[in-house]
């Protein structure tokens, strides 16, 4: 395929932390692997770093750069591969390769959650790929089976742990029983998490990966403010305890769900929350920093992916794959798919959704109190699945799983119990996922 | 991106079995989504089937023919979809498709394991699309994750149960103790195994499938014949047990490996046998009629796919994927990576692949046998790993597990302990996967 001599393919990169650096390192030590499978020459033009005087281990300093724009503007540059960051400057500087006739290549969850629409268009419009694997489950591949390999089925639901960060602070509070505070640090000490961890610990990473999800899955726009989110930074040991007894553990998930009411009438909901799941459902054992993604669609099934979901190598693993095909569409012709919004469904609000949910509350210890409560879930039309009487004194509490209902429902009745004499703290409320019930 | 009005794509099925029927059903029922995606209307030109006097449910007789050539010669037929199955009148077809200008999808693993070369340079002739997503491990995306998504990274291991037949008969015989012929009868009932099961058992298909995955992994060239292979009919519910007491399972492996010597030279192993695996191992879950692939590769780390390996609905998910990418690429002009096999490593006899072995046999019941079995091994250069003696007189027996050794020394030692007056029969010789001593 690569018998004719084409011109070589110039690629710029923008930023050099974790990821930019292993692309620069793969780009810069391939030895014609990356030229065959291209059916071109792939050439690294320049890098775009914020201090271009300070030299780069294995980096020819010629390549650096400290202005992005120049860089992406030259003659020779093909393709763009944003590695920066944030959303303004990236936004800016990938909407000039676009319109200049250049491919893109980006990490950027937080840009694409937000502006997936504009760049997708100015990428159509100027017949160009713009690609972001490497956004979702850091080397998974999970785009592009999701826009190429179930192209022709019906997506049903995306379940998947997206964020590497709690993923690991989860599974090591329920492997310890340390507290969640214990453990982020440790966590930070490590390298899993950021100095300010507001981003994953809230769910808000989680969150526009959910909404990048929901938007190809769904082929319609989701954008990161229409995710619903919660954070992990409430969990307790005594939830991942309690969660033991009934057969769960806690994980960090990012869903994106087909709605379908009766009447036909079809939404999506997309949403992040740490739920209760099965110990037996295949999401439950991904632990530690990796990531998975469950997909279910009409007539595949149910498919997982499983990899790690961050660090440097990975994620440039998931760039590099964008990139050689991104290049071989410049030598072959064509396009990957672009952003496909044609199904345009609205996204639900989480009220709507049916849910199961976890109570956990102090309680008075004394006769009734348990009729007393379930009748309150009975007048909100939730049915109860289990429930666990613990301790006794100061320390009684119930603990109440539910049956599927609205989230509306289940939120009002936890609402109501909040008002209830005899129940003196609802001290935990959780979702339970992965079920069928 | 459909904005403007393309020409239909007219797409022919060849071959009305399980998968076909559904992607006939799929094609037929399609409200409009595979015309969004594609970005023309894709319409079902004809279905050939071996009587097309026969109605078949849901499909208007008129597209019923029994002249697979003919319909593939038709000036309105852009895209072939071959699911006949066999290899002669395949090739024929999709030759005469590829040279036609007409673009294929196949799910035919037997045909892609034997003449890829021979296809994929007909479609690179002719300037068209060659896919085959569906030839392995049915709706799981593998073929486009190792082609695209991995195509900047470097594969050195792909280790998968692809053949749901076998993995049935082996979670069964696990879970219930029954022997193998009684299960593969009940798998014969329930439609898990075929009237003739021998390429399941005797691992040919999953041999065909390893070739198309060591092809595609290391850019090479391996058909059918270079893997090797062990079927699953000689396993009992004796090797399981022992298999459980070393904290294992045993499963059905098509693996895939790059072999790299001192000097840096490269070779590929391709294998197919059933092997011990830790229960801990990834695949050692993956039970009944599941599938699933593990890629390791250079930068992206230990990644595993997960899904229906079989099944119409399943498979016909991964043939319409391929359909629409293909019917796509004939609206906005592009391919898809075909055939790459730049690289040109040999594949290496399974007598140069380091493996582990387990070894069970019958023993004299006298002392001193357990040093003279250590020290065949021993003088063989294959070190033990562990040793369990069970049970006395007539049913004294040793079951050893190895270290890594060439799969030569291995098989030479056990070739010298069918020889020795201590050693009354190796009663079972089983590989040893998954671990990293």
């Amino acid at each position: 395929m690569s018998d004719t001599v084409a011109r070589p393919i110039g690629v710029a990169v923008l930023g050099m932390g974790n990821v930019g650096a292993e692309v620069v390192r793969i780009l810069t030590d391939s030895d014609g692997d990356i030229r065959e499978r291209v059916g071109a020459p792939v050439v690294l033009r320049g890098v775009a770093v914020r201090d271009a005087s300070v030299p780069r281990e294995g980096v020819d300093p010629a390549l650096l750069t400290s202005d992005p724009s120049a860089l992406v503007a030259r003659e020779d540059v093909d393709i763009v591969v944003e590695l920066i960051g944030g959303v303004e400057l990236p936004r800016t500087l990938i909407l000039a390769a676009l319109e200049a006739g250049k491919s893109v290549i980006t990490a950027n969850k937080a840009l694409m959650a937000v502006h997936a629409g504009e760049l997708s268009e100015a990428a159509a419009r100027n017949r160009v790929d713009l690609y972001f694997e490497a956004a979702v489950a850091g080397a998974i591949p999970v785009i592009r089976p999701l826009t190429q390999s179930l192209a022709g089925d019906s997506v049903n639901r995306v379940a998947g742990i997206v964020n590497g960060t709690t993923n690991y602070i989860l599974s090591e509070m329920a492997e310890t029983g340390a507290v969640y505070s214990e453990v982020l640090a440790e966590a930070g000490r490590l390298g899993y998490a950021e100095a300010d961890p507001t981003a994953d610990v809230e769910g808000y990473d989680a969150a526009a990966k959910a909404a990048i999800l929901a938007s190809i899955a769904f082929h319609s726009r989701v954008t990161a403010d229409d995710v619903y989110r919660e954070g992990i930074t409430s969990i307790t040991p005594a939830d991942l305890e309690a969660a033991a007894k009934f057969d769960c553990t806690i994980k960090l998930l990012a869903i994106c769900e087909r709605l379908t009411e009766d009447d036909g009438r079809e939404r999506i909901s997309a949403r992040v929350y740490p739920a209760l799941i099965p110990l037996e459902h295949p999401l439950a054992t991904v632990n530690g920093a990796f990531n998975a993604v469950v997909v279910e669609s009409e007539n595949a099934g149910r498919l997982m992916f499983y990899g790690q979901g961050a660090g440097g190598a990975p994620t440039a693993a998931a760039v590099m794959g964008d990139l050689v095909m991104a290049a071989r569409n410049r030598v072959y012709g064509g396009r990957g798919p672009l952003e496909s919004t044609y199904a345009s469904l609205p996204v639900a609000p989480i009220d709507d959704v049916q849910t199961r949910y976890y109570v956990s509350m102090r309680v008075a210890d004394r006769p009734g109190v348990l009729e007393q409560v379930a009748g309150e879930f009975a007048s909100q039309g939730v049915s109860i699945a289990a429930v666990r009487q613990e301790g006794a004194g100061e320390d009684a509490r119930l603990i109440v799983v539910t049956h599927r209902a609205s989230d509306r429902a289940q939120s009002e009745t936890v609402a109501a119990l909040e008002e209830m004499d005899s129940v003196i703290k609802v001290s935990s409320v959780l979702r339970l996922e992965g079920t069928n019930e």
